[in-house]
């Protein structure tokens, strides 16, 4: 069985994540299994434990962490949310492929626990634009400046965690982007190379 | 100026590393350069020095090899043969893509020297029908089996110095999953980086 691959879609905030995973999911040809997050906040209505989270208590989830079965996790107004392992690798062991969508600080401790993994660090436009558009401007006030030069500062040294920089110009481009990441990222010879090993092996009996 | 892209093409031999270069050379939307050789072989008919081969004599190419100038190099029948760094690295610098197909000994020794390129591992469709072909057949004297599987063997390992593996089940299918590395390539963070880091630089002067 071919292991799946982790697609980490990330980037800073307000760059589109979320339209961009909802996107991906549309598209005719794309079967991956979303990462479902734990959680010890209550049920909304309508939420389906192991769909829209795992729901579990405030000691399970202390469990879990202290038996390092979490990815990441961090607290928001007395609840823990974070990404259990166990899920992703179980989905990933089964020949499927899992999407995780998570912002820069949770794809970086994703990221030390599993390097295998595809990285995609969404990039706004903006930050293409940046120069020309202050430039052009010639009026822009020079604490603004500074304000947007740092936070592009700031984005690109996250950026250099990650495997892939993809612009989200538009929605439409930035998915194509992504679905010849996935593509090409199963032919990297550090995923197909333990199937021909395998039958290799087979071979040598 | 955005740096190229250098793409090494490679495999075993017999595999179709020439059918699968000129495919790739004839799709309208590919604009490489093709890495050319430098050869202390006399041209022949019609061969034009700089297109076909960088034609020098046995001095230049010495003080070359001794310049540290040859990116790899080999001697056949009498005359050199190899590929000169400088070449290779002026055309990245001017922002183009550069095609480089070799044989495997090849290609490893250009890796210690540009690793950054995409190495192409072009493998046999053999290997992945290897198994059902020798089991179907129930026939085969144990020696070729043994033979076949030895070169199986031996081309996994040269294939874990790749990158990339691409399957030359059908020309076609070849040069689309090149073209889609070489499009994926770009989009990685090693090489997008500089261009952001650059940006800054001047956004901070």
């Amino acid at each position: 069985m071919k292991r799946g691959v982790l697609i980490v879609l990330s980037g800073p905030s307000g760059v589109g994540k979320g339209t961009v995973r909802k996107a991906l999911f549309e598209e005719p040809d794309i079967d991956f299994q979303y990462s479902i997050s734990m959680t010890t906040r209550q049920p909304r209505a309508g939420e389906v434990n192991g769909e829209d989270y795992f729901f579990v208590t405030r000691e399970e989830f202390e469990t879990e962490i202290s038996n390092g079965g979490m990815l990441e996790y961090a607290e928001y107004v007395g609840n823990y949310y974070g990404t259990p392992k166990s899920f992703i690798d179980r989905t990933l062991a089964a020949g499927r492929d899992v999407l995780l969508e998570i912002e820069v600080q949770g794809a970086l401790q994703v990221k030390e626990k599993m390097p295998e993994g595809a990285y995609i660090f969404l990039t706004p436009p903006d930050l293409h634009a940046l120069k020309q558009r202050l430039i052009g401007r010639g009026t822009e006030a020079m604490a603004v400046i500074e304000k947007r030069v740092s936070t592009a500062t700031s984005e690109i040294r996250m950026m250099a965690n990650y495997d892939y920089a993809v612009v989200n110009d538009e929605v439409e481009l930035a998915v194509r982007r992504i679905k010849d990441i996935i593509n090409v990222e199963r032919l990297r010879v550090h995923r197909v190379l333990p199937e021909y090993v395998e039958m290799i092996e087979e071979l040598e009996e």
